[in-house]
């Protein structure tokens, strides 16, 4: 078309720099006018919105107008000027326009979306999330994801983390952390079988059962029982046939672990990079988070000013406990020291009784995982869940027990099979030191930064019971 | 031990600020001295280098110096000095040393490795990959890793590209890019059959039979339909029967995807991508790099530097075969137009006909995956690879064919089912555009930065045949 260089329309809606010739490529959004002008429209995904392109319908043919429909793809070529209409600074006026893809309106399943957000369903979006990514909904959560990973990256860098890639495929069903995905490359009938009669996977691909990780941390603790600190962000894994809108089959996890760390430094980081991340967010991902804020929920700004705003409060699971027992609420499921807490008495506490962010710790050793460091009175662990508004456990983690013969004394309790962790294990016969972390669901994350409800509509491609689609 | 902050190994050593208390955690490298005076050597994975930790042998009894062996993990407290030895400028001077995990010299996996690199081999320190971190080169391998990858998210965040999460479980096995694993929840023996006697995969969890990807591209290719500049960076798999040092089962994989880009915009950001990355390491990991230059590559450095130093030779399949045909070279496999150059080609042309990176592009269709543009001569696609010193093929790429009917027509003739990516073929029904990208494997990449040689040394825990441990 020319050899002017593409401009986002970021850059363009940025611009000062006025009346100049400016070429710009998108998807068509709207169309719209009369004989005498057309105006067009585009996105191009750079930013939720969209650049006006006025056409002086005279320089262009029916036909050629004809073709610019919701969904098609275009260039355009023309001049960059002050916008005489309202709701935008700039427009482009156009000296030409290719287009590049067609888009059927008869055919094109975002049709009614095109500026109406009202059109389609967040269910129907579901089942085209090949194309959703195209609506101004699935952008800007799309946007901010991006936006949410790159600022996990760089604040772990900034600290001094180092990243470390934990296997996905695993050889140890050691965590019992939930059901797990078989891997494998045997035959699906008739699968080789051993003199015991069971399946023979010394002939499978990596000699033994393996399956999909469902958390990184224990690979995570040997790398920072030689780097320091560092920190896993990648998919892990559920098999567990929960159809709900808060849980995925994959999903991803970001799990710092940070040698000589105690419960304390633990709390501290997980407050610190929290509110880190949602400063983030609101600084920028500042017209994404407003449309959010507009279209689905109107607190949305508000819930995360308030996570910025105020301290984290911390108290024992004990505490809460006595908390929980004598509030004013009726909860379905009662508490008694000894069970695990319910969503209900968890958003009870955050956004009722303390009305901010809370961390719980010193759970009760039986409701917790065998890796966590026993508190002297035998009884708790020094475990820590960080509670948010409106979605309740957004962070597990704890201090990890060190010494190894309690370490080994607690899997034989939980039936954790030691000889499958031999290299877990070495690392507390071995320079073991005090080390602490934490469990980020990446997911409950941006449920919280973007205000959607069901978890399906924050990963691009969500797998859950009887879906693996596209 | 005391309310100080615990200072990391990398900040003292960097310290300008002296003569002051501070506190320092890690693990003993080595401890040597004599009645009066004992030298320790800590690192804590924060940088390559130890610092030296000086103890009074008046100061401290026997039986406390004894158990700070190779491997055991100290905290230390006391004055940070200028160093009157050599090979340091500062020191510590100790008051205080607590041992937090002793390591038993006659059992300690690394005993010999304190500060001696020769003692065990790339190849016994696979076996122990739990323990590998500890080393010289592999803390600085890791670390190097870590850059890379930040290095990578910096360059596309900085350039307005958008972290796209494609699934891992993936119900279509349309790429053909290899052998894939199969992930289930169905019994191992006896699972449920239909009627038809084959495997129910309707009753598998995702109601049909899923495998782990073996790419995100074409997840991503439908993202960039949307956003505009896109890029993944998560695991792949590959179920070969490859035990080479070139090859894993499950390796990372690096593709940006750019909507209205062309096979010469490609090419363009893969060289300035590339050129970038190793920039950022030359600048971020000297220490690091000086290491491994000194101990496994001399030419390392050197090698970096041919590449942030030198343009790209382009040059087109057609082109490249021609020069390998009349090279004074013998080659092992003969070329010839139309068949698949080796890496001996490769290297060739790299290392000695032009001395530089190389993108050849163009390649014959028949060698080429379906997705790639059909150039107009309708034997070649607008495919490219970059090629590296050492490494052969660094990167993969194509522009992609946008134009349905002819994408249509190369899935007929390579047999992919085009029932299985319907969802793929709709971003070339609605508002198709030109577009490109490529594939980096990453861990070709850290080989290449790292000079290591063997590809399950550049990974924290290498899958391979046989082999999922830990």
């Amino acid at each position: 078309m020319s050899d002017l260089r593409k401009t986002s329309v970021q850059e363009l809606l940025r611009s000062t720099d006025l009346d100049r010739e400016v070429l710009l490529k998108g998807w068509v959004r709207t169309r719209r006018g009369n004989k005498y002008v057309q105006f067009i429209s585009v996105n191009d995904g750079s930013t939720i919105h969209n650049i006006q392109v006025v056409a002086d319908a005279e320089k262009f043919s029916d036909e050629s107008l004809k073709e610019i429909t919701t969904g098609s793809s275009v260039a355009v070529r023309g001049k960059l000027v002050a916008s005489q209409g309202k709701g935008q600074a700039v427009e482009v006026q156009a000296a030409e326009i290719e287009v590049y893809g067609a888009s059927d309106p008869e055919t094109y399943p975002l049709q009614k979306r095109g500026s109406d957000q009202k059109g389609i369903s967040l269910e129907e979006l579901r089942k085209i999330a090949h194309m959703r990514p195209r609506t101004n909904t699935f952008g800007a959560v799309l946007r901010i994801r991006h936006a949410m990973s790159f600022a996990i990256h760089q604040y772990f860098n900034a600290n001094g983390y180092f990243y470390v890639h934990t296997p996905i495929i695993t050889g140890s069903d050691a965590e019992g952390a939930g059901q797990m995905f078989r891997v494998t490359t045997l035959p699906d009938v008739n699968p080789p079988l051993n003199d015991a009669g069971h399946v023979d996977y010394k002939q499978d691909f990596f000699g033994k059962p393996t399956n999909l990780t469902v958390s990184g941390q224990l690979e995570g603790e040997l790398a920072a029982m030689a780097l320091g600190k560092v920190y896993t962000f990648g998919p892990t894994f559920r098999a567990e046939n929960s159809n709900t809108a808060r849980h995925l089959a994959e999903f991803w996890m970001v799990e710092p672990e940070v040698a000589f760390n105690d419960l304390q430094d633990n709390m501290d980081l997980a407050e610190d990079f929290l509110r880190s991340l949602v400063r983030y967010a609101l600084e920028h991902c500042a017209d994404d988070l407003q449309f959010l804020n507009d279209q689905y929920d109107k607190e949305l700004l508000n819930r995360l000013k308030f996570v910025t705003d105020n301290e984290f409060q911390r108290l024992t699971y004990t505490e809460a406990v006595e908390i929980l027992k004598t509030a004013r609420q009726k909860f379905e499921f009662p508490v008694d020291w000894g069970t695990d807490l319910q969503s209900e008495h968890e958003r009870y506490l955050v956004e009722k009784h303390f009305k901010k962010p809370v961390i719980l710790t010193n759970y009760p050793k039986e409701i917790k995982a065998f890796y966590m460091k026993l508190d002297d009175d035998g009884r708790t662990v020094r475990a820590m869940d960080v509670l948010f508004p409106g979605i309740g456990e957004i962070i597990g983690g704890s201090q990890r027990e060190e010494d190894l013969q309690k370490l080994s004394t607690r899997m034989q309790e939980m039936h954790v099979p030691e000889e499958d962790l031999w290299w877990y294990l070495d690392t507390r016969r071995f320079g073991t030191a005090p080390h602490a972390g934490f469990g980020l669901g990446f997911e409950r994350l941006i449920l919280f930064v973007t205000g959607m409800t069901n978890i399906r509509d924050v990963i691009p491609f969500p797998r859950f019971p009887k879906s693996a689609e596209f």
